[in-house]
C-alpha cells in the first residue's frame, strides 16, 4: 500500500498534456504562467519627484537656517507628464509637482510644505541632503524576473508586468476535468428523495475546491452500480476532458465497481488504496495519458484524499510549478483523544495568537460528514502509531487549499 | 485627520443599496449569501452502513470467540439504494453494503473483512458492541443553521446546502466599481511610452484585489489633469456602478484635482487624508449613496490604502457581513530599522515555523515601488511613535485579502 508522498509522487511524475493560451492580464488574476517574462525596460524609465514641491541642487542649500534662509528664483513649473528634459542651472530651481521627472543633475525635491513660496520665487530653511527623488529603475531594473513559467499571478506581478507595458502573457489553458459520481442510492438535486437515498452532495463541494483551484467542472452526473454503463461513460469523459473525477464505488464490496470499468476500457491502475483515513480508499489510474482519480463515496473521505493525493497533481496540470501545500507544525488548542494506529488526517480551524498558531481540531469527525468540514480552515495530520494527543503538543497542519 | 479605524467605521457606516439574485450552487463557489437556511431534513434521513459487511444485533454476538465462531444464516443483501424498511429478527444476519438502509431495530455492522462467509450465512470471531452505522441526523440535524446571510460560500457549505436538495439560493450580486486612473503621465498599455511617462499599472494591480474580493471592475481609462473632464467621468460612473475608485490627484498639489472635481459634481467628501504611511493621501466622498474612494498615484501607496480603509467596505457592498481582517501577533524575523513617527504598514512575508509565525519584512519599502509587494503575503502594522524594531520583536499583520 502506498504512503501519500508515494502516491503523490507517482502522479507529479505522469507525463502531461497541458495547452497554453494567450490571456489579458486584465483578466489575468488567478491564472497560471506559461512563460517568463524578464523586464525589458527600467520602472520608472526616468528619475520622478516624489512630491509635489522644489527641485533644487542639494549643495546650494547649505547654510541655509531659520535665521537664514534661502531665495531661489523659480524658472517655472514641472508637470507629471512633462516630457522636456530640462536642466537646472546651479542656484535656481523648479516647482515640480508628484512623478514629473527631475531636471538632469538635479539631486533634491524639497517638500512645497516645508517651503515659503510665491509664483517667481522659493524660500527654505534649513540646509538639505539629496533625496525624495524616485530614481530610473528603482521599481523595476532592466532583466529583473518579473514571472516564472508555473507562477499564479497575483496583484504586483500583474502591475510589474503592465508597469512594461505588457497587456497579455502565455498562460496555461484551465484544465477540464470530468466529474462522474457514482452509487444507486445517490439523487440528483432534481429528484425527491426516497428512503434510503441522498443527494450528490459531495460533487458540489468537491466543486468548490476545483473551482479554487482554476479548473473547469463538467458533470457527468450519477452513474448506477453497473460496469457497462460506467465503463461508456469513463471512456466517453477521457476524450472530452484533461482528467476524470469519480466519487464512490472505489472500496471492496460487490458493488464497487470503478476498478473493474477502468480495466474493463484498458486503464492502468497505479494504486488502490492510499494508507491514510479518511478517504485512503481511492483509486489512481491512467489511460491515454490521462489520470482517472477515483475517491471515496463518503464526502469528507472524498474530500481529504482529493485536498491530500489529488491537488498536487491537479494544481500541475493547471500549470503551477510548486503545487504542494505549505506544512507546518502547530499547537493543539484541545487535545485529539482517539488513538491513530494509521496515518490520520483531522479539519480542524486555526487561532492565531501572539505569534503562536493554535489548531482547534474537529472531535467527532466521521467520513461520511459534511458537517465536520464546517468552518475549518486547516488539515492536521497525526501520524500513524500515535496514540491520543493532549492540548499543547504539536502536528503538522496545512491551510485547506 | 482620521485615524484608520474611524475611516473604515464612517465608511462601513454609510448606508448601502445592495442586489441580490438567484443563483446556482454548482457555480456558487466564493458568492455571498443573501439569506439564511436552516436545515428543513436530517442528513442522512435513514441509518446507513458505514461499511460493507453484516448487519446483525449486536447481542446476538455475545460469546462468540475464535475457538467458539458464532454463524449466522443470511436472509439475503441490502444494497446502497434499497427502498425498503428491512426487519432484522433476532439470530439471523443481511449482507448490506456501504451506504445502505440499516434494518429496523439493528445496531451493528460488522466488516465483511472481519467475518468468514458463503451465500448463505456468515461466521463471526468475537464478541461486538453497537457501531459501523451511520444513524440518521448525525451530519445534519433539523433546524441546523447551514448558511447565514453574509457568509461567503465555502465546500462545505456548498455541499451541506445541497445534501438539502437545494439548487439555488439568493446572493449579494456583485457589485460593479467603475474605476479611473488619473495623471498626465500615465498612459495606456495600448500607447508607447515618452520620456516622463509611465503605464497605468496601479489599475491592472488593484483590479487583481477587487477581482479576487469577489466584485466586477469597469474600467474608465486615464483623466487628464483638467477638473472639467474629471467632473464629466465621476458623474457618469457613478451612475453607471455601484462605487467609484481613482488613483492620483489626492494629494494637496496644484494638480491634484479629484477632491475639486467631486465637490464641483455635489459629493460630500467624508475626508481627505487618513494618519497612515504610505496611502493615507486618500479621499471619500459620497454622492448619491455611493463611494467615491480617491487613492494614491503611488502602486504601494494605492495598493495599502485600498487594503487597510476600502477592503471592509468593499467586502461589506460585496454583502459579507464580516469583512475587516483578522489580525494578530507575528514575530519579526529581520529587524526594521526605520523609526515610525506615524503608523505605518509594512509589507512581508509569512514565515510558519514551530507554531510560530515569523514576519519577514520587505525593507526598502518605497510607496511607488510595486515591487514591493512582490512575494508577500502579509502586511504588517507599526504604531505611530516607534522607533526601531529588532529581530524577535512583534507587531500585529494581517494577510493580504
Amino acid at each position: 500500500m502506498f504512503d501519500i508522498e508515494e502516491a503523490v509522487d507517482w502522479l507529479l511524475r505522469l507525463p502531461m498534456n497541458r495547452k497554453t493560451e494567450p490571456i489579458f492580464l486584465e483578466e489575468g488574476y488567478g491564472r497560471v504562467a506559461a512563460e517568463e517574462i524578464k523586464a525589458d525596460i527600467m520602472v520608472p524609465s526616468f528619475d520622478r519627484s516624489a512630491f509635489d514641491g522644489y527641485a533644487l541642487h542639494s549643495e546650494d542649500t547649505e547654510g541655509a537656517d531659520k535665521e537664514h534662509p534661502k531665495v531661489f528664483p523659480v524658472l517655472g513649473v514641472i508637470q507629471a507628464g512633462d516630457r522636456i528634459r530640462y536642466e537646472l542651472p546651479q542656484g535656481k530651481a523648479f516647482r515640480i509637482m508628484t512623478g514629473a521627472p527631475i531636471p538632469q543633475g538635479t539631486d533634491l525635491v524639497v517638500k512645497h510644505e516645508d517651503t515659503e513660496f510665491d509664483e517667481n520665487s522659493v524660500k527654505i530653511f534649513r540646509s538639505y541632503k539629496a533625496g525624495n527623488i524616485m530614481f530610473a529603475g528603482e521599481d523595476v531594473s532592466e532583466g529583473m524576473v518579473l514571472l516564472r513559467e508555473g507562477d499564479r499571478l497575483n496583484p504586483a506581478q500583474i502591475g510589474l508586468l503592465t508597469g512594461q507595458g505588457h497587456d497579455m502573457i502565455r498562460a496555461y489553458k484551465k484544465p477540464m476535468i470530468s466529474f462522474l459520481s457514482t452509487g444507486n442510492e445517490v439523487r440528483d438535486l432534481s429528484e425527491p428523495l426516497d428512503f434510503g437515498q441522498i443527494y450528490n452532495s459531495s460533487y458540489y463541494m468537491l466543486r468548490g475546491f476545483l473551482m479554487k483551484a482554476g479548473t473547469r467542472v463538467r458533470d457527468f452526473g450519477i452513474a448506477g452500480d453497473e460496469t457497462g454503463d460506467l465503463s461508456y461513460r469513463l471512456e466517453y469523459m477521457l476524450s472530452e476532458s484533461d482528467m476524470v473525477i469519480t466519487t464512490g464505488g472505489v472500496s471492496a464490496g460487490d458493488y464497487d465497481l470503478v476498478p473493474d470499468a477502468v480495466r474493463s476500457i484498458g486503464g492502468e491502475i497505479l494504486f488502490s488504496r492510499v494508507s491514510f483515513k479518511p478517504g485512503g480508499a481511492m483509486l489512481a489510474a491512467v489511460k491515454d495519458g490521462k489520470l482517472i482519480l477515483g475517491l471515496s463515496g463518503n464526502p469528507l473521505a472524498a474530500a481529504v484524499g482529493l485536498i491530500e493525493v489529488g491537488m498536487p497533481y491537479i494544481r500541475k496540470l493547471c500549470g503551477e510549478t510548486d503545487g504542494i501545500a505549505r506544512k507546518f507544525e502547530v499547537i493543539l488548542k484541545e487535545g485529539f483523544h482517539k488513538g491513530s494506529p494509521r496515518r490520520r488526517f483531522i479539519l480542524g480551524k486555526s487561532e492565531f495568537s501572539r505569534g503562536q498558531i493554535y489548531f482547534h481540531p474537529v472531535q467527532h469527525q466521521r467520513n461520511s460528514t459534511v458537517s465536520s468540514l464546517y468552518g475549518c480552515d486547516m488539515i492536521g495530520e497525526i501520524q500513524g502509531g500515535t496514540g491520543p494527543l493532549q492540548a499543547g503538543e504539536s502536528i503538522y497542519a496545512h491551510f485547506l487549499p
